[in-house]
């Protein structure tokens, strides 16, 4: 039986890598640079080396590896990568290379989706099977887990959260090509957008927001300094924010929301004030529900990636 | 092996029952009465009592049988019903209770969840196996179909479509306690609310809308016939419909989508106008996921309650 098994989280500079137990102990972790030239063709040859190596260097035989998952920035239907920019790859068959290179059982998917599986396993959802996990960083992504499995969709855009459409008067372009995407008002760039608006609209303003660098952060942390500004902006924020989490929980009615991301590090004070918004929204079976953080930050992909190969949570 | 099961389709006033092949053939149909007194103690006896008569009547032994699929008007969890007004129950095993009464295996959910079961088995949606559904109806209703199975939710509410929050603008409640919800706008009464709200605009309309009834049938019929006012609710009433429908696509991202109930009587020029609507606001991966009518009509749900019991799509 199966000891042990790797979680890889490709990324456009560094690929990470975890071995774990089958039960989901992270024995180590470590990362590769991810060498795109070439079109990106040592990316998987790279991985293969180094969990080979992995594997013989801690005294493992082949048969004590349960697999390895792999989480790919781009989109990933039944293990195929179609377009992959940011490793430079066309369509690529990640789940059948990389078992052709390793002899394992390799399962692939997009590296949001992979985050908010491992969230979901043993982050801020652990023990629980149908999940929304929402990631605010420079974009806004996610995951939306049914039944223990991620929804990858039939074009690998299940979870695909930062483009629901949230407002008509935003006129500026998404980088989807759409405009008023919840990325545009909820990723840390989203919420510096809002902060700036509001600075051109309250030429009265003069706390810490107008004379410092405006960030997501800086936003957060004038909020808790109860700076009436950066409250107009996580106001503004939240609503979005809730609502949007608010429709998507009457749609599958989940047992918990995870938000991870760069910008939930403000802590506790966000999923409070998004809570709020999201509970005097939300259908009242579903008012409930709570919204928690993600607590594994970067590992995430990792673990994720791991329990991919495992199976179902 | 089993060569035959049951569908039966709970309403307030009528039980609409089925019997079918295995393979999806509607063999016989017929109808009881709802009998509500008495906290509707005789429902699941009566449903009991038809089905075995039936049964024997058409000469099969009870080892013919699959089994019997129930669709409720009301919430059910794992098969449970905590409270269902129109059949005035409380809290009912039904699962339990009608195994106990045929000695069959039962599986019950809720109405709008089974017939978007059927539209996915036999109807709009045959052979796909994720699907959103939505039910256009007195109300607004839907059914997600994730991996050939119902998405229940934790509380039932999954599918629970009409309830997505779509505008700020509308002051009036809806039937949940809140306002803004897709039902009070793409429902029947909706769309009639909405052509009374452009009736009160354009007092220099002098069209049909203005001298007749206005229900939603006469909405399209005027459309159709290119009346002004007409068109312009049928456009707003379109473009919620098509935002909320792409909201969800972006997060579960299906293979197909299917528009039901009495409002999808209107035909192709609903899903045409709707389907615009969806392309210029979905996100491109899912911009071109078909957009379909149901086919079964009132008979969805039998077809969605027989599919429930024989196990996923």
């Amino acid at each position: 039986m199966a000891k042990i098994c790797f979680g890889i989280d490709v990324g456009g500079t560094t690929v990470k890598c975890g071995m774990f137990t089958t039960d989901g102990t992270l024995l180590d972790k470590w990362e590769i640079t991810t060498r795109t030239e070439n079109g990106g063709e040592n990316v998987l040859p790279d991985i293969a080396a180094t969990v080979i190596s992995k594997l013989r260097l801690k005294g493992y035989k082949d048969e004590d590896c349960a697999g390895i998952g792999v989480g790919i920035p781009g989109p990933v239907m039944r293990g195929v990568v179609p377009v992959a920019v940011n490793l430079h790859w066309g369509e690529k068959n990640v789940e059948y290379e990389l078992s052709q290179l390793t002899g394992m059982k390799v399962r692939a998917a997009n590296d949001a989706n992979v985050a908010a599986l491992g969230e979901a396993w043993k982050g801020g959802g652990e023990g629980k099977k149908e999940i929304i996990v929402v990631t605010l960083g420079t974009g806004v992504g996610g995951g939306i887990i049914i039944d223990g499995t991620i929804v990858e969709g039939l074009h690998g855009a299940g979870g695909e959260i930062g483009h629901m459409h949230v407002d008509d008067n935003i006129t500026a372009l998404c980088n989807c090509g759409h405009s008023g995407c919840l990325e545009q008002v909820a990723s840390a760039t989203g919420i510096a957008r809002l902060a700036r608006e509001e600075l051109a609209l309250h030429p009265e303003y003069t706390g810490d927001l107008r004379t410092g660098e405006v960030t997501a952060k800086a936003v957060f942390d004038a909020y808790k300094e109860d700076d009436p500004l950066a409250t107009r902006v996580v106001n503004r924020f939240a609503k979005y924010l809730g609502t949007a989490l608010a429709n998507i929980a009457v749609v599958i009615d989940p047992e918990i929301i995870v938000i991870g991301g760069g910008v939930s590090r403000a802590g506790e004070c966000l999923t409070d004030i998004v809570g709020n918004y999201y509970r005097s929204i939300a259908f009242s079976s579903c008012a409930n529900t709570p919204i928690v953080l993600a607590r594994l930050g970067n590992d995430a992909g990792i673990y994720g990636a791991a329990k991919l190969v495992l199976g179902k949570l």
